[in-house]
């Protein structure tokens, strides 16, 4: 018997404790397995050897709803980015010296991205090194849903959901006043224009939805954009516009950077904020109507208590297989959903090299777009329906919604 | 018999169609009323003789559950404020040509302070011209909690649980990452407190909750402000903020008035955003830690998917309350909430002259605060704790909450 180490990383969302349930779930129930450890704050927490025992924090399968139900890491996260292994060997020499001393087998890493570059590479140290008692498995998260080889990525579909519901209620929040206005709101997303597309389900019960769409993969116009509202303007009061914090003019630059200073993140990512402000600014001088700007800010991402059924069930199941596959001998694999049809919607659960996976980013294909670039297509309508569908039951507690903390 | 009409005024909120509902369901089951009318866009509606028979919308006490769990104003709304009596006359003239055309004997008007003034005015102008075949009754409705003679404010509780609720997840949020950060999170309020104390709610399940609250009542003193985080930061990795959107300094100037022009809306109320932005900045400036803001926006007042059960109850009950009043011979009256106890929770329901409502704010008293001005006081949790509690179960469709639309 071995030990297994989980650990969260990236941007919090509504899922990530899904999956994190969802390896506990399967560790528990393994004979190969014997304690359940989990890293505090990513690979930060491993190389701190900063463990707490989950078994000492969850003991029941109540528990594991609840952590279910709990939004963002509750085993925190980190933004650290392991360096090239021709670079520098002495993080992983680390990390696979405390794996040793805590008897750790299996390794599992929920994450995006950056997170997948960790398994990619802590996977192929050990390769190379001939370390054949360490696995390395990554289950995905990220509400971006901008990884590669999974049909979409656990937190996305609650956060799409919570988008989808927000929309159709400030629809009828903006409806209410017999005055022409414009209402602009930003979505995450800084490359891919998945979440901002979710604007489109507060149409599923016909409600009008979004009069107008920009995501981030074409190119923004400020002219098209200006006339586009206008002839909205013509026809309706009320104006909602739904943009990407993203959306880039020709020349590539992020128009919110006509704001914004060059502040990049750890990563190197621009930092970016704002796009709706710069446009609430536009409509205002160019137009003369109301104009107003929302951001969905770090709600849209946690909204736990709007999590979607179907999100939180695959989710539960990506962390399990992540674990199963560990557990089976797989490493520098990636656990990743498939889906088989939309309707009846089926998926499967499989496992891909992680190599294919990290530092990839999956935007959103021209045909999810509508021609003119101002909105989605029935394709992407097609595409994020089945992934909203269902409701939890919330246990509340005192009014708000029970959460689990792990530390 | 005669007929009714009711009307919607003000801001939205998540239960004002309850109300609406609750006049509704009293209208149907009154052998006094005949038609019951919505008129379209408030006072502004019974002018242009835009009414809608609701007998053709509303079929069936499905039709108001489903009314019920619709945000915002399903019969829009305006922010037309009646001239002074003694200054034109012609509007009131206008107002009962229509309602004597329609055989209205009965106007219901579900508002804040600027709809009680309506309620007021037209009432007084009644009874000043010896029209005694019109009563006008008003019901309370108002996110920020400010009507005088009532407990509370429909659309207060279910407003004051989506803030706890997000304040909770935003919580989860902020802790996973273990580096020093700052997140000011901006809550609606011009002069009144309430809402942005209902942050503090996020600590009923043993949360720590935002550990700075401040509200608009008291002085907003910078340099305290940044000490009071420093503080904070000493402690803690990730520092949580709750402040009203109408802070002010010790010349009662707004806060955010510091980045914005002197716009006035139409009833001459300064334009104001942007308080926690400026916060934001000077942590930034001062602290130089990462910081945020967040807006909760439009979205804080249109959370149908997040009602408290009791504010959805007490609020049908009010419209309820209204349109009895009518019906037995009142008017000029609004109906109010009288709290009898707080363990457990009861409540009266009651109607108050209207003249002592109109163009009135009820501010947060001075104990409901601590003394530093920086958190509440418990007679604040005490008083808001029973406003949030239940969760009326919000029937979905295809994935999004179901919203009936009369117009």
């Amino acid at each position: 018997m071995k030990n297994l180490v989980v650990a969260q990383s990236g941007g919090p969302t509504a899922a990530i404790n899904a999956t994190l349930a969802g390896v506990i779930a399967t560790a528990y129930t393994s004979e190969k397995i014997e304690h359940v450890y989990g890293a505090v704050n990513g690979i930060q927490g491993v190389l701190d050897e900063h463990f707490i025992d989950l078994s000492e924090k969850i003991k029941s399968a109540r528990d594991l709803d609840l952590l279910c139900q709990t939004p963002a890491a509750a085993l925190g996260s980190c933004r650290l980015k392991l360096k090239d292994l021709d670079k520098d060997k002495a993080q992983f020499e680390r990390i696979v010296e405390v794996f040793h001393k805590f008897d750790i087998g299996y390794f599992i890493y929920i994450g995006g991205n950056d997170s997948m570059d960790t398994v990619d590479k802590l996977s192929a140290y050990c390769m190379q090194n001939n370390i054949t008692d360490i696995k390395v498995v990554g289950a995905p998260k990220t509400v971006d849903n901008d990884l590669v080889g999974t049909d979409h990525c656990p937190g996305f579909g609650s956060a799409a959901k919570y988008i989808g519901v927000t929309f159709a209620e400030l629809e009828r929040d903006c409806h209410v006043y017999a005055t022409k206005a414009v209402t602009i709101v930003e979505v995450m997303g800084r490359n891919a224009g998945w979440l901002t597309a979710a604007a489109s389900l507060a149409r599923v019960n016909g409600a009008k939805g979004p009069n107008l769409i920009y995501l981030c993969e074409p190119v923004f116009d400020n002219d098209k954009f200006i006339a586009d509202v206008k002839a909205q303007l013509e026809e309706n009061d009320s104006v909602i516009v739904a943009i990407s914090e993203g959306i880039k003019d020709k020349d590539g630059k992020y128009v919110s950077e006509q704001v914004q200073s060059g502040a990049v993140d750890a990563f190197g990512h621009s930092y970016i904020a704002g796009s709706a402000k710069v446009l609430e600014n536009m409509v205002r001088e160019q137009i003369g109507c109301k104009v107003r700007s929302i951001e969905l800010n770090l709600m849209q991402r946690c909204g736990g208590h709007l999590q979607s059924a179907t999100d939180i069930s695959e989710s539960r199941m990506l962390g399990s297989k992540a674990c199963q596959c560990a557990i089976e001998g797989d490493t520098g694999v990636m656990a990743a959903v498939i889906r088989q049809k939309n309707d009846p919607y089926e998926v499967t659960f499989t496992a891909i090299p992680v190599s294919q996976v990290s530092n990839q980013e999956k935007k959103v294909p021209a045909d999810y777009i509508n021609e003119a670039g101002n909105n989605v297509s029935k394709k992407m309508m097609d595409y994020l329906y089945p992934l909203i569908q269902g409701e939890p039951e919330i246990v509340y507690e005192h009014g708000i919604p029970k959460h689990l903390a792990l530390y």
